[in-house]
Parts: structure tokens; C-alpha cells; sequence
């Protein structure tokens, strides 16, 4: 599937509405313009109204299908964004030019917030090439080193993420070195933990299984080589990591050395975020939209 | 490049002789003879020679060009190997039918074995065709969370590897979650160290630079796009994981989701060990052959 298709298949099947904090930035703008030529978003800017229409106009950007909220400073208008969602202006969140924490305060304030389940998580959504799937894995770029509470917790960020893009009952993979449990390795204990406690009801909406390797939890013949018995090995919908490195060293390896188109969207707030950097492609940034609309559609 | 075509660059000059412990298995003698018709490796036999030889004619494997040294079981078959490659009668050693553990036990051997630098570590060796370069990639199956400590023997072990193959002055990315000292995130602190120590000659033969995250090790792309100066950044040979779940999810994302080539050598004994596993597929057996021979001919 090339990237057209792909976009064709993630996009909401109508524009859903961004609201972005701090929208003073030429390549937020361009980004946003063309997920609207696309029909994935329409876009609430909040910011410096001169200064958005200063960069728009010497950008030659059209940014004339979007409203603008003028917010004086970074924490206006991370606050008039959330303000936004809150409201029911828009669907869902965009990080503009501001830091990250920043944006973050604004959504987990008590009174004025968007809070969630509890966990802020991120959720990178990569679709493969070579294996002809979308895969959600987390958390490889906001929580770096989880304990239970916290895994079962990205376990339920990651699966309304899954959901919300059309997987009925995700298969998740609780990733480790090994397949056994193994008292020196924890990851391989919390796997297992996590294992039981969706059988017990506590993690819901999923079939959780673990501890998986890599190998494992991507490909039938492994599973079956290894001798694994398992509703979730060879087929996972959703990857645990067990720590931060482990995360970002995959994500990073779909997009750098196995032609994935990567996304990523932030869970656990009442909306997804999306918090796309320079960094990522022009694709990468697009179909990051297309995840958290469709996401935000459907939650 | 083809896996011909790879196979030709790595294999070493003239046919290296393994050791095999416990060569009662139909695919450990099957692969060897792959090996020798390929012109990668002799081969001497350690293990019940009568069953080795029912196993070989119960297959059909023609094991007449190797020579057979009988052992009773499996710790005298671990041990045959080993004075084989101490008395010059081979020059490296492979797992047949024994635990690893058995094995490393007759490496270690403090009067007859095969004792090296003091730390045995697994480096994988990858090639993406993507990329279009071998990576090599420690420790994904050994060591399970080394300390600054290890984590420099991990890097000697590594570099012994990529030089024995031919890189002349390996480039070692130590990798993390960010490129940034993070005093929340021993790896990078653990990654800043190394660089230095690599720096005071501590670590020698080879370009140390960490944290470093996955793209940026990867893609020089990725390292001008975030703006990090670095000799390592972008074309790292070396990639050297915090834990062993980043390692040996990282592996596996290049075999199973990115059309890699995988192969796996130990390092830090007095010569390298082919430590293949039966999940491991043909051409990965016959590719840590040939790694393992090129790496004992040239340290």
C-alpha cells in the first residue's frame, strides 16, 4: 500500500478540527493546509494573530479556511486551545511552537484541563511496508521508564488509539528479550502480570500477551518456530515496550531502515494530541492528523 | 546487494575450521556442510560419533570432509571443542546440541579454556538492504542490563567484531531515548561517559559518540535535521544498546520488518563462537559462519 492509499484508508471520513496551541510557525501552517486539502482537518490557530498572518502571507500560505484565536503569549494559547476542545470547537489538539510541557500544564489543569484516564502516553503509529501492517507502539517518547501501574496504563492509551482506527480487538504484545519468565529480567514479570491481569478483567478490550520477543510477537513463523502458543504472537496489533529506548530504537528503525511511514499521537488527555515534530516528513506529519482525527472521531 | 553478493564480501579468504560442540543435530551438520561447500569453513566434529554419524546418514548430509572427535557427553563434547581451538586445530568454536550454558562453562574454564577480554557479549551482525550496510549490534542476546562497566567491554567486544570484518575505524553510536545528557536516564549519562572514556583512550580503536537516538545514529539526515555535530552521527558501524530488550527488539525489527540479513557472533572469548539457534534461518546460519570466520582470521 503506498502512502495515498494508506491516507485514503486512515483519514476520517470528514474533516475532523484541530486546535493548535501556538500556531505561529511555517511549517505547522503548511502542514495544516494541506491535511485540509486532503479533507482530514479543518483548523482552529491560536496564537499571535499578526504574527500567524505575517508568516502565512510570506509563506505565500492560504490560511483563509481557518479560524484564528489571538493568544497573546505561549500559555494563552496553549490554554484557548484546550479551551477549544473543551468547548466543542474542535476534536482534537495540535502542538505548535511551544514546549512540550507547556502544552502538557495546559491540558492537565484541574479546572480548565482536558484530563483523561490519568496517564499522559504516546502512541507512534507506523505502518510497514514489508509487513503490509499498522502497528501502535508505545511508549517510546513520553514515559520513559514505567512501572505496572503505569504499562497497564499505556496498555489502555494504546488500545482506544487501535480502536479508534478501526482494530476491533487489538492483540497486544507485551515485548521483553525472551518468552519465559524470567525472576532477573522484570520486564518479563510485569509481562506476565499484565498478561493476567487483562484475563481478570483489569485491562479490558484487548487480548494482552507477554512476555513476547520481537520476532515473536511480528511473525507466525517465529512464533510457531519457538513453539509459542499464544492468540497475540505472530499477529500484534499494539508493542509494549518495557522502557523508553527500547521504544524509540523500534520506531525509529521502522522509519529509518524499513521504509515505515510513521505517526504519532498523544493519548490519555479527553482528546488525542498530536505532537508531530520538524523532525518528521511531510507524511509523517499528515497521516499523524489522520490518526488523531479518525481517533477522535471515533472516541 | 544480494545475499550472494554479501555472503561473497564476508566470507573470509580461505575456509576458516569451527569447532562444533555437540554435532549431533541434522541442521548443525547440515548448515556446516552448506559452509564448506561455500568455501566459508572446515569443520571438526565433537560429540557421539556414532550418533553423528547415523544422524548424518539418516539425512543424507555427506559429512566426509570433517574430521570427528568422539566425546561421551555433552560437557566432554564442550570441552573437546575447546582444546581443538586451544591446540590450533580450529579457529573458532559453534553450539551444536547443548545448552549455551554448557558451552560458556568450558569457555571459561580458568585452566583449559578459552578466556579473553573478561566479558562475553553477543554482537548480531545486520545487513539492511536497505541502508545498504552491515550494522553491528551488541547486546541484544547476552548481557541484560550492563553497567558503564560492561557496557565498555560491550564496545571492545563490538569492535574487535566490525574490525575483524574489515571496518578500519569503526564508529560506535552508544544509544538513548534523546541526544541529550538526561540526569533522568542513566543511559545517556552511562552514553556521555563512554564517549569520553573513548576520548581519554580508555576505549580505544574506534569513534565513540552517545546518547545518540536511533535516527540519528542511522541517518545523517535525521543528525543535520536536529543539528547534532558528531563524527558518529548518521553512519554509525556500531550500535550499542542501553538493555538488552532495546538490543534484541532492534535485531529483530531489522530481520523480521526490514528484509535484514541477521547474524550473531560472541565475543570476548580467545576466538569467536557461533552461537546460531535453530529459529535462526539458513542463510543467517551460513552468514554467522562466515562473520565468525573472517573475525578469527583477522584477530
Amino acid at each position: 500500500m503506498d502512502f495515498a492509499a494508506l491516507l485514503a484508508q486512515t483519514k476520517p471520513p470528514k474533516r475532523q478540527t484541530v486546535a493548535v496551541a501556538a500556531a505561529e510557525d511555517s511549517v505547522v501552517l503548511q502542514t495544516l493546509v494541506d491535511a485540509y486539502k486532503e479533507g482530514i482537518a479543518d483548523a482552529v490557530l491560536c496564537g499571535d494573530e499578526t504574527r500567524i498572518r505575517e508568516i502565512a502571507q510570506a509563506k505565500g500560505i492560504d490560511i483563509s479556511p481557518f479560524a484564528i484565536m489571538h493568544a497573546a503569549d505561549e500559555k494563552k494559547a496553549a490554554a484557548a486551545a484546550v479551551a477549544a476542545v473543551r468547548e466543542g470547537k474542535a476534536d482534537m489538539l495540535m502542538k505548535g511552537l511551544l514546549q512540550t510541557s507547556s502544552l502538557l500544564k495546559a491540558v492537565l489543569d484541574k479546572e480548565h484541563g482536558l484530563r483523561g484516564s490519568g496517564l499522559i502516553s504516546h502512541v507512534a503509529v507506523t505502518y510497514s511496508p514489508i509487513l503490509d501492517r499498522t502497528l501502535f507502539l508505545s511508549d517510546g517518547g513520553m514515559i520513559t521508564y514505567p512501572d505496572l501501574a503505569a504499562k497497564a496504563k499505556i496498555i489502555d492509551n494504546a488500545v482506544l488509539a487501535a480502536k479508534g482506527m478501526g482494530v476491533v480487538l487489538p492483540k497486544v504484545a507485551v515485548l521483553a528479550a525472551v518468552e519465559t519468565v524470567n525472576p532477573d529480567m522484570q520486564p518479563t514479570i510485569d509481562a506476565a502480570a499484565l498478561t493476567q491481569m487483562n484475563r481478570r478483567g483489569q485491562i479490558k478490550g484487548c487480548i494482552v500477551d507477554g512476555p513476547l520477543a520481537m520476532d515473536v510477537a511480528l511473525s507466525p513463523y517465529a512464533a510457531e518456530h519457538k513453539g509459542i502458543k499464544s492468540e497475540v504472537a505472530g499477529y500484534a496489533d499494539i508493542l509494549i515496550f518495557p522502557n523508553i529506548e527500547a521504544g524509540n530504537c523500534a520506531l525509529k528503525i521502522f522509519t529509518c531502515a524499513a521504509n515505515g511511514i510513521f505517526g504519532g499521537v498523544v493519548m490519555g488527555a479527553a482528546a488525542p494530541i498530536v505532537l508531530s515534530s520538524r523532525g518528521d516528513s511531510e507524511q509523517g506529519k499528515l497521516f499523524s492528523i489522520a490518526c488523531a482525527g479518525k481517533i477522535a472521531m471515533n472516541n
